[in-house]
C-alpha cells in the first residue's frame, strides 16, 4: 500500500489550525515532487484512497528523517513557515514524505502519531 | 492575493493528527481541481507562498459553503473520511476551497479560525 507521511514538530507550540495548515503545505509539497517524477506512484496512492499519516517528532529527528529520505530517494518537502503567526519567520514546522510504499516508509513508524 | 481555504467540521470530535490529515486531503483535493482548470491561478498562489487558511464550521454551514462555491465556480473538494479511526465511515470532515482570489473567497472570512 502507498501512503504519505507528514511529521509535525513536537518541540514548538502551534494551535490546531496552524498544524493543519503546515501539514497541508507538507502534503502538497511532497505530492508535487512525486507527481513530477513518479506519477504512477501518485495514481496508485489515489486509487487506494490517498492515505495520509500524521506523526510528530522534535526538530532533530525531523532533520534525520530528511537526510534518510534523501539517501533513500524518498520524495520529501520541508516546510519553513513564513512566520506571520505563532512562530518566527523561517521556522521549520513539518516534513512531508511521499506518497511512497509503506515498506519504504516503515522507519517512520517508530514515531508517535500526532 | 490568492489563498486556499480549508473548513474543518466543528461539530464532530477529531484529534490534532486527524484534523491535519483531513485538512491535507481537502487541500490536495481542491488544489488538483484548480490545477486542472486554471493552472495560472495555481502558479500565482505558489509564487505568493501558497497561503492556506484553516477555518471551522458545523456541517450545515460547510454544506452551504459548498453550494455557494459551486454556484460561484470556486473549486471545492469535500472530504469524506474512510472512517478507519475516530469517525464513522463516510463522515464529512472538511471542505477545501481554491486556491482562488481573496476577493472571491471573502464570504468565508466570517467563519472562525480553527
Amino acid at each position: 500500500m502507498v501512503k504519505q507521511v507528514i511529521i509535525v514538530r513536537s518541540d514548538i507550540s502551534m494551535g490546531k489550525g496552524k498544524i493543519a495548515a503546515q501539514s497541508s503545505h507538507a502534503s502538497i509539497g511532497a505530492y508535487k515532487k512525486v507527481k513530477g517524477k513518479d506519477p504512477e506512484m501518485v495514481d496508485k496512492w489515489e486509487r487506494e484512497g490517498g492515505k495520509k499519516v500524521v506523526l510528530t517528532a522534535p526538530l532533530e529527528e525531523i532533520m534525520e528523517f530528511l537526510k534518510w529520505a534523501t539517501e533513500k530517494k524518498i520524495a520529501s518537502y520541508l516546510v519553513k513557515d513564513a512566520g506571520h503567526t505563532q512562530v518566527e519567520p523561517g521556522t521549520i514546522t513539518a516534513l512531508g514524505l511521499g506518497p511512497d510504499t509503506e515498506a519504504r516508509l516503515e522507519p517512520t513508524e517508530k514515531l508517535k502519531l500526532l
